[in-house]
């Protein structure tokens, strides 16, 4: 048998009883009690990786979980290679969480597999080790193919960045490929090509040295929490936009190809209006609702606290203020200057009646893929063969810092989020489940990329 | 003898081992398994009072626990009438809160009684019953005496309101005295002719039907926080006055004659910034420190929560957003026409993004005493005969939702707050405590003031 695809449909069965093997495994990477299982989960990809004719096949150890690291250099150093991102490790999933079965017994139901991982993200690596296997054992694939699942995804990849600095020669490649996201419907695929950056600051407002009876001191002390809301009501502008000096200044405008493709993947003002509940949209009126999530930055009031908010009534004037704030950043802004630009704004809101503390807590770089770049090209080809249809494009809301990581370390390569599982497949939550014929679709698709890389 | 003042001066130290005894009983009001004691407290009293020489003394029940109430009316309907208010329950108090001696029993030392209750306000409140029974143990006096002592002013007089509306009649009389309040210092006596009153409320905005992702909803949605603070910043004006509509228009303004008379009571600023620790001072420019606290209305945030305000970073886009306000009243402001003001303009200011409620949570009119009456004169006489020295007049910036309740059922009727307290006594904290020399100055200025008010 020399075709990967038929290799892929007569081992279907095979890859799906496998599938299950991996989600037995209870590689929930959050809790000590499971560190066995973990690695136990690790060393089972790895014997699955070796079978699948990879040359070379290491569990690595980090300073937490280990890293499974394969290669299979086969194509030469003239051909391109390209590197799978995924993960082994799960989220925690009780049955008494609301499951309706064990979830780490998977369960075939109505063409959907049940259990935690199934999706995310055991079934849709999987599908990439699958696909590679089927090339590996079907042909002379015409790429390099090295793949790295770590086990600690889903508690923040806390030593991913430290491997990947560690081992940027090792990893160098032309394309990563990660398969760990959802699309909303079977039908058409969609290859998300950005995802924003973050900046999350806090800002601690202190006036008083204690707090204050509001009857004693009320009318000489500027209240904290007002002083708050005076400067957080000053970071937008009554258009939306935001009033932070020079906020959009790296702001990498969105081109008129990329607004007429995303136009293509924009879901109704209905769904948005479904998804949130607000009584009205807001933000930047110049663009349009799917725009302003994925191509423009934000500044957004993540939590306020400040003196009692209890039941009842307590009448304190507080001693202090805080709020949680963060951005959303798009390419090229950085979050350290955006840092500074939103910080020296909040200082020089700041009256003399009150002490105003700016501190920066966590950091995410934006990452942009070309749409228009061969390897997207590639990808493009692979969905129509895989799926049938022409795969949308669109810009991601949240924030995954390995992008920022891979590219900041491994020459700023192309990655594409080569994504099989659906958005209603309830990744961390109950029943999670993950579509039979998105992981041999999916499967098929991966080969297709592979094989289009190669040439 | 026939002289009031003799006869305290020589019955001092037995009036010192009788409020001893009394502050041995331990009439913690808020304490269920203190309700024993707590009557025992009022029993001893009413024994006491009659011994005083009241005609009529009773302990009549409330919802809660009882009032102690004496009145003697020998002057005749002709003569004016007194009503003396004051409580005999106290704050709790153990030994471990860091008292140096057991709270329940008193010490004598350096001239001061340490004791819970000793100030607050066994020993103000039986200042005054002293007073009556020197005046009554020793002349015929011309006034009639109407004593309403009650247990419940530590838990908020819950039921004082529905006890004097019920006994309107049989409580009213010409002026009501209280000494239940603090001086700075031993020296200059000071009159609080007024008290504010209190409109609280709370504010909540909400927007999405649930906390949502900041990363996959940033920038469409207004965010309640935001939204929150938005509105919060328009409450004032930049000069530090209330931009409300309406809020001042019946706000009697302070006159001339106060203004001139609270300068003499003024504390430096000095003492401001010492006891607020402040950077720099807050308010409408066009009033002294002092006056805006007592003789200015306010409107203060005594809390805001919203989203994540914990340790670290949440990128969440909060649901809602709580803000807990409230004012501070002068005369002749009325909560409930505040609330309906302050309640019109926050829904003026809702943009059509979010949705907010204003709820009304609590509300105390505000009280002021015309410092020009023949009471307040007779007030001043007695303090110039018992102290020596003439008192000087402040406005307080608290609220005694009960001074409004005796006004508004007793045909406003004057209320003089007689205070022998000092600020330092530490009432509600551990080592209270209570001058002697001001027990006994307090007991003859009592008598001077009943003997005043008699002509």
């Amino acid at each position: 048998m020399s075709n990967p695809h038929e290799y892929a449909a007569a081992q279907a069965d095979r890859f799906r009883e496998q599938l299950k093997t991996l989600i037995r495994i209870p590689s929930v990477s959050t809790l000590p009690e499971r560190q066995a299982e973990t690695r136990q989960a690790a060393e089972w990809l790895a014997d699955d990786l070796k079978q699948a004719g990879f040359e070379t096949v290491e569990v690595l150890p980090t300073a937490g979980h280990p890293v499974v690291y394969a290669e299979w250099l086969g194509a030469g150093s003239a051909a391109p290679t390209v590197l799978v991102y995924g993960h082994y490790d799960v989220q925690p999933a009780v049955r008494e969480d609301g499951w309706d079965s064990d979830p780490f017994e998977p369960v075939e139901r109505d063409g959907f597999l049940y259990a935690r991982g199934s999706s995310d993200d055991k079934g849709q690596m999987f599908a990439q080790v699958k696909a590679a296997e089927a090339l590996l054992q079907t042909s002379q694939p015409r790429v390099n193919l090295k793949f790295l699942i770590e086990g600690e995804e889903e508690i923040g990849s806390p030593h991913l960045g430290a491997f990947v600095k560690a081992n940027r020669e090792r990893l160098m490649a032309d394309v990563c490929v990660i398969s760990d996201t959802g699309m909303r419907t079977s039908e058409q695929p969609v290859i998300a090509y950005s995802t924003r950056g973050l900046m999350y600051l806090e800002v601690e407002v202190t006036g008083p040295k204690q707090d204050l009876h509001s009857g004693g001191y009320g009318g000489i002390v500027h209240n904290p929490a007002q002083a708050l809301a005076e400067i957080v009501a000053q970071l937008h502008d009554a258009d939306g936009s935001i009033a932070v000096p020079g906020f959009y200044d790296e702001v990498l405008p969105l081109s008129q190809h990329e607004r007429d493709e995303l136009k293509k993947s924009a879901m109704p003002d209905s769904f948005w209006q479904e998804a949130t509940g607000v009584p009205a949209f807001w933000g930047e009126a110049d663009y349009a609702l799917h725009e302003r999530i994925g191509g423009r930055p934000t500044l957004e009031i993540n939590g306020m606290v400040s003196g009692f908010y209890g039941a009842g009534s307590k009448t304190v004037l507080p001693a202090k203020a805080l709020a949680k704030m963060s951005c959303r950043l798009v390419a090229n802004q950085q979050p350290r200057v955006i840092f500074e630009k939103v910080k020296a704004h909040i200082l020089n809101l700041a009256p003399p009646t009150i002490r105003v503390e700016v501190r920066l807590l966590a950091e995410g770089d934006p990452a942009l893929m070309d749409i228009q770049s061969p390897v997207m090209q590639a990808a493009i080809r692979a969905y129509e063969q895989g799926w049938g249809r022409r795969p949308v494009f669109e810009r991601g809301g949240g924030t995954l810092p390995i992008l920022a990581d891979f590219q900041r370390e491994l020459n700023g390569l192309p990655i594409i989020l080569m994504g099989f599982g659906l958005n209603s497949d309830g990744a961390h939550g109950p029943n999670e489940r993950f579509s039979l014929e998105m992981f041999h679709k999916g499967i098929d698709t991966a080969i297709y990329f592979l094989e289009a890389v190669g040439g």
